[in-house]
């Protein structure tokens, strides 16, 4: 899907915001791991029938108040092949209840090894004829390290309406060590802005934004502005806010004078809600909690710096 | 296994390359992937049990003259969770021949999530108590543009024997687009291997050469004489020998006075071997005969420049 049916989601929603799933095993419910550890054993395949089971019930509690979905492939990675099935049902039940779904992956390589990164999260594959889609998702994080060669196969997905968040300022305490150094006038970051913005062009949406959008964490306010900025048409995708410390306030930059161009991401913030003060059975009711919560901290703050009426 | 295991494998074989194993569909043989549609149909998972099939008819042709293999999991990413299986399958399967295993996956992201990343190719995950190995790689590439804190999950297991090797100077057309700038006198990847090097003290091996490596392309000879300089005690994977262009005497700069320090990187050049010439059944025979060609040339071009006897 677009960054124009994204536009629209979030609108509908008045929500600009995307949910982290990002399932590490021990913010599972003992009662669902014990449910399918009984079922499938202590071991990958019980643990992840456990995490697609808490993504569902998630999904089902936040898909009308949500506009969109992250799951962080890290977490899945941890249970092998057995996690690779539990992200690939992720990502197709979630977008069966209308959620726009990010693959967080930050996949970067050259040449035809990009590509096939590109067809496995973007696009399709030939089996001798036969098309399948590998993990069906609308959009996916790359990290641009290698150059314009290395990213090209997913501009291309960007051209049939995926969308890729390329990786910019990140939100972690050590990404200034190479992000902000200087070369020339402009930091490291700025630079890769710069070819975030030429990639941008290539792949524009029918409005102001890009198929093409940026990674610029939410724990770094001044840099949200420059680059918002430095890349007018790029969508940015913020995380940071919640557990990694940035609130509502610091993020008001990365958004336009409209309050559109962004979505801020939270995870732990709200798939481990239920652990202040909720029985673990509630969980699902604290994540929508939690969710309502971010949305109306983050509009309201929209409001409060004119952004939104 | 560390790197002295690694160093040992390349010793005792006079052998100082490694085998991608990249196996996009259309390399394997049509008599493979016939066998295994009919058994399993023309979808993922047949494709997938191709490639399996494909990687370990390689493998039994090659592990007796070659120290390491080095999946590129991109490939297998693009067969879905059937691919993550073929992924699995492969390095188990690899480590039984008692092959040194890179998983390339090219890995980046901040905390939680590295730490996810580097428990799911290096280390082990706790499944409520008990313990799975989900890649049971014994190396695995990085990209370290989020800085040390999204590093440092590697370098425990690192110091725990396991391999990375991070990106510093890639082998593709466009990476000097930022690699090659400069901040102060020094270009970005010379800055990398600054990182890379301090990373590096923190994991030494028993001998020169640290637990923790460098990814530096063999199309850019100039630049690997530089960062032989700068990175004395990191070990080189250098891609891009064979199908991406360089010969032996464009990476033996890669290597230091004793001909060691660097393992040599063919995908194409090796498991496609049999396209120019061979009947396809005879795959194994011709990546066999290939990878002995690869080892001669680059070990003829060492004792050319001295550093082999």
């Amino acid at each position: 899907m677009s960054i124009d049916v994204l536009l629209e989601k979030i609108r509908e929603k008045n929500n600009p915001t995307v949910v982290g799933l990002d399932p590490a095993l021990a913010y599972v419910p003992a009662y669902i791991k014990e449910e399918k550890f009984n079922a499938y054993g202590k071991n990958l395949m019980g643990a992840a029938s456990a995490v697609l089971e808490f993504n569902k019930i998630l999904i089902d509690a936040l898909y009308d108040i949500v506009p969109a979905v992250k799951p962080q492939s890290a977490y899945y990675e941890t249970l092998s092949f057995y996690g690779a099935k539990a992200l690939y049902e992720t990502i197709a039940y979630a977008k069966k209840k209308g959620l726009y779904v990010i693959a967080d992956v930050k996949r970067n390589d050259i040449g035809s090894t990009a590509s096939a990164y590109a067809k496995a999260y973007l696009g399709d594959v030939d089996i001798d004829g036969e098309n399948f889609s590998p993990y069906p998702a609308d959009a996916a994080t790359v990290n641009g390290y290698l150059g314009t060669d290395g990213v090209e196969p997913f501009l291309k997905e960007c051209r049939n309406g995926k969308m890729i968040f390329a990786l910019v300022k990140t939100s972690n305490p050590s990404s200034g060590e190479l992000q902000d150094l200087k070369i020339g006038d402009k930091t490291v970051y700025q630079t890769v802005a710069g070819m975030v913005n030429n990639w941008a062009e290539t792949a524009m949406g029918k409005g102001r934004y890009s198929q093409v959008g940026a990674v610029v964490g939410a724990t770094y306010k001044e840099e949200q502005a420059i680059l918002r900025k430095l890349m007018p048409n790029v969508f940015f995708l913020v995380p940071g806010y919640g557990a990694q410390g940035a609130g509502a306030s610091d993020i008001v930059d990365a958004f336009d004078e409209n309050g559109e161009g962004a979505i801020v991401n939270s995870s732990r913030g709200i798939i481990c809600a239920y652990k202040k003060g909720y029985d673990e059975k509630n969980f699902a009711v604290a994540a929508r909690e939690a969710a309502i919560r971010m949305r109306d901290d983050i509009v309201g703050n929209l409001r409060l710096v004119g952004k939104q009426k």
